[in-house]
């Protein structure tokens, strides 16, 4: 059996460590330890450590196509679709990766850029499904579907963040409630 | 004039260090280079970086007692006070300094535990300002006051954090404005 090569072996690590402890709360010497590959490898791979943290991002976006996916499922009502993607995304006791990464890492240019492509393009995944909910009534159109669709998921990435403070999977579950509350048209 | 006193400087220093570059992205020397006083004087007056990171955070949230008494402020109707809160609350380039330390301290129990005291007591302001407004019939009241208050307290972190990525105050104003909408009785 072929053995896993030693840069997924590292990405993976990192995102593990990144996730649990931080960027900034870890070391390259903690993610080789990690990944059980001697640190000249890491350097083979990855320029940095930033650079690491770059592609750990991706993974982690990457990672989140399923949730996504939810959101184009057309055999359901888009209401139904929102809150199986926010059920998808869901709850970790590290919170959300990239909302970690937005506290810790807005001041690296290369970070605070790349989150808010992610984050433009995660909205304008949500404003598509609530525009099909506009056209067929069920969701409210006193607002446009980009600011309703910006509520979404800055709101998640809040409950998220609560729900690591808590430890507490019930505070996103809260927050899917009071979503469907919020958008159901009167 | 009396000099201010090390202390104070470097309580300061440290809110100030801490909430642009990090707990973890920053150290005892960063502190107080910052403040200007000796090495020597931090351990003086705090037994370790932790210990000044837990008094940052209480200095932060009592900085937000002005911004909290908005909602108490009876000549104002309950959905206005809590307008005023957030925009008392309101943009930072560097985010919110209690969210900053939820996502990257959240597995410290100290920080933990002490910043879930924080939100549940913010949480009970804002749930009382909406208990008026249930009972004057002008906030909605298919939800309880607690949830509806969490959901703000949560969403306004959102808010922050997404604003810290853009580094754009607007996103604030139209967390804001779908509060406002979100809140009012049909």
């Amino acid at each position: 059996m072929a053995k896993p090569n030693h840069k997924n072996r590292i990405l993976d690590a990192g995102l593990e460590v990144f996730y649990q402890q931080g960027f900034h709360g870890s070391g390259v010497q903690d993610v080789v330890d990690h990944a059980e590959v001697p640190k000249g490898s890491f350097y083979n791979h990855f320029k940095s450590k930033q650079a690491l943290g770059l592609e750990v991002l991706e993974t982690y976006w990457n990672a989140g196509n399923g949730a996504r996916a939810e959101l184009r499922s057309t055999n359901k009502s888009p209401l139904k679709r929102i809150d199986r993607h926010l059920a998808a995304l869901g709850y970790d006791k590290n919170g959300c990766l990239i909302g970690n990464f937005s506290a810790e890492l807005a001041g690296i240019e290369e970070f605070r850029s790349r989150i808010s492509e992610l984050f433009e393009s995660w909205k304008s995944e949500v404003a598509a499904c609530i525009r099909e909910g506009h056209e067929d009534g069920s969701i409210r159109d006193d607002a446009k579907a980009e600011d309703l669709a910006e509520f979404i998921v800055e709101g998640m990435q809040g409950a998220q963040l609560k729900a690591k403070i808590e430890q507490d999977p019930a505070v996103v579950a809260r927050f899917r409630k009071s979503i469907q509350l919020f958008l159901t048209a009167p």
